[in-house]
């Protein structure tokens, strides 16, 4: 006997551009939406019932009319009154969750000033959010950034590891260290200033990565989860992933040159991989 | 306080070519490795103690080393052996993971025959295993593939959804239906011919979609599972996700011309989301 | 004083899916179409003035009603039906031109038999053409195709090249030679049966890249052009470019283990570029 | 009778990075180089000779031993003296280009301050030069940038043109005008301060795009084009390339709701395409 153990659907890439026109100049908001409901689904995948099925299409919809009436500036508080409007127009839905990646756009500054209606795309970071909830449960908000991509040049070492008969790697006091961070971390309250709260998270990770002395990627990530949890109350919780991407340096001793620290190949694979969970104790 | 509740590195994209030579011709495999360790690293977050750390650049070196001895065929028992080989000589590892991605190689047809050493690179379709081992577990072996991108030109209709006041699409009884499935599933033993199980599952899902008279994805999603959770014994839980990747009907009213089910814009984004776990009742 | 050298415009990547409903089965035809006009524009670069303007949306609603219309199998002669209409349509447009790649599409095997009516994406190789006339011209057709990833086992070398001061690279016998095909040819005649002369002309150099005895990939590319201009009378120019995808051999000698010729790294950078022109002699 | 009618072959994505250690700071810079050569190969392509034949290898080798000892701190400078090297050193190439691909690094801002070590990427966009060379020629130096993705939410119109049966697209006071700038221009010297003759280019082009009333893009497009060669003498001719990346405005009336220009779904394709050259009178 077959059963359906789990099941969840829901809408991906609904793209939404969202222009605020002020006095003073225009706000740029690009964020990518995805929905996705678990609930009461069995008759549709074993009978092709879909009397329970809000379709995909509807969800899209959904997004861009919410979009419209709705008042949050953050992209915290407009996933939360999506899952609201799914849950409460939907009973057969048990849960909800809606996930948003924001694009970076920056006015043009031009002759020294920000443009107030010329924009232009910054890095390809994204800043991101989850937020969940069931019908009778409280939020659960899990926000983060994606892509960072940053690089040190000083204060990076990679030595004491394990020497076996498979190692080639020679130790350095002092390597590139590239990478592009992924973070999430987890709210304590659903009802916060959560712009605010973001940029206070991310400055902090930049700085203890820029000012940390580095004795591994696993040294310098834990640094960036402890320094953001303990300036930043309003979370628990984060998860970092880091990459190594690799710099090699280039062995120019064979056209009998040196190369002190100077010339490097960047390299996307094979690279490193780090992660890792800090939290609060309880 | 704080305190590292988690953590796992490894190294990803070690890539991986091997050449078998035949006298009847010669084999070609391409694979894409990636190693996670779980264990005592503690040290090396919070003191940048690294005599605990076996570094990536060795795991990337042992994949190649051990790829010159192993005897393995599949990816399944490759990957086993570097589990096995990385447990064992890392005393400190509590738990390693290796996952592999294969891509698809076929023999040039040549006159009507597969030539002995020249191929072409297939469709982007991977072949996927995850196997994980604890130091005193056994294997856990997750097998399946990804972006096997198929489309339904008939017997594909999707009617009797939910209508409220954001709904606008139209029910059809005849749609395209194209999508890039993504599945994986459980073995219930590590000891079997991976390969001969693998190209069973995929078939039996490849002949469901064909002939599924498709009231849904969501329906025919979760007749693939069944299907080969009924043909293939040797597994007990598949989960597969199916975007649907719409293809709109294009309205040719506009200038006077009918479109009887012909002209279709395939679209990337937004597309629908829809997964679902399958698996025997025990 | 300054002045509008040239300019040209249009709109690119209108995805077309065109689906034919035969009594034994369907056909599927996936086009991405690019349509560029030169012409008497002057007057909207400099003073705005768009009444020359065929906006691009309007393009795009020609490419979907002409493919309602149309009975053209071949995407040369939908290419050339376009120009046409775009030409007679349009006094202002001195010249149009329009590309089309097709994407690899093929009938499921189900049980041993092409399924009618389901389909699986075929490699990430593109079948191309652009199409180009002046209102009072001939056409001029280039069709090729691009991706055509290949690579060969045995019967390549590269030996005998300058060694100067910079030069590393070891002389060999026996390599990998990897490579994706781009190819552009051009028709001596607008009206041709496109579909079998391109099948004869991929096949032929198919044919040629695995049964040639390799000195370098120049040698290899250019016997690939030389005979397909010698089997295929239609044509009397072909570009080919072949990147050279450098498979490099794993130095296993660190470990104490040989690796003849059997364990490699692909790489996807840096690779050589190898381009040449080859044509019949006037 | 068949012959080879042109060649050419290279190196391409050598990727470099040049760390620069000031007292007071770390300049990084990461260049994507390619090298093509023209010259007397026929040998190669015809009897499998590879005597005249520089491996790409060796270029390769080339671009990071000069790079050591390069005082060049534009991408032109260094491109030039490359391009001197290889055909210095050889004899048998009739002609070298050097293609550089500039990506965006910049500071971590840390405190508000730069830190003089730590770095983050910038935008997608990259800076191009392109330096070419014959034996006894002089140098071709077009220089550009690409990818530059700007979006104005004011003073973009397009209204006036041609209105057919095929016309759907309504016209427009007030729509989103979105590009990704791709631009190339040639030089009027070889030896110029390149990098403030590069910024004033690009600061022209975007103070243009932001303050233009646009009625169309290729009124835009010329009129940045036009202003950069009003506002530098150093350059003598432009091309630039604006796709139109449509952001198309939602309808929202089918719930009852207004959209004043507010809400916008961005999308990737289809999308406009325009390019033009523009340059100096003589």
């Amino acid at each position: 006997m077959i059963e359906l153990a789990q099941n969840r659907y829901g809408k991906s890439r609904v793209r939404l551009m969202k222009v605020t026109r002020h006095s003073h100049g225009h706000e740029l908001r690009e964020w990518t939406v995805q929905v996705l409901l678990k609930g009461a689904f069995d008759s549709a995948h074993l009978d092709g019932d879909n009397s329970k099925i809000l379709s995909t299409d509807t969800m899209k919809n959904t997004v861009y009319s919410l979009a419209r009436t709705s008042q949050a500036t953050s992209m915290e508080d407009f996933a939360k009154e999506l899952v609201d409007f799914l849950l409460g127009h939907n009973p057969q839905v048990s849960s909800a969750s809606v996930s948003i990646e924001s694009t970076m756009w920056k006015h043009l500054t031009v002759d020294g000033n920000p443009h107030p209606s010329a924009f232009m795309r910054g890095s390809g970071e994204l800043q991101t959010t989850n937020v969940e909830r069931t019908q009778s449960g409280s939020f659960l908000i899990l926000s983060g950034l994606d892509n960072l991509v940053l690089l040190k040049t000083a204060h990076s070492s990679f030595e004491g590891y394990i020497k076996d008969s498979l190692t080639t790697l020679p130790e350095t006091k002092d390597r590139l260290f590239g990478t592009a961070v992924r973070a999430e971390w987890q709210y304590t309250s659903a009802t916060l200033d959560f712009e605010a709260v973001r940029i206070k998270i991310r400055e902090t990770m930049l700085r203890t990565f820029a000012n940390h002395d580095s004795k591994s990627v696993q040294q310098t990530l834990y640094a960036m989860a402890a320094s953001a949890l303990e300036d930043v109350p309003e979370i628990d919780e984060i998860e970092i992933t880091m990459p190594n991407k690799h710099c090699l340096l280039v062995d120019l001793s064979r056209f009998g040159q040196d190369n002190p620290n100077e010339i490097f190949v960047p390299t996307d694979e094979p690279h490193g991989y780090i992660e890792a969970r800090v939290r609060r104790k309880s």
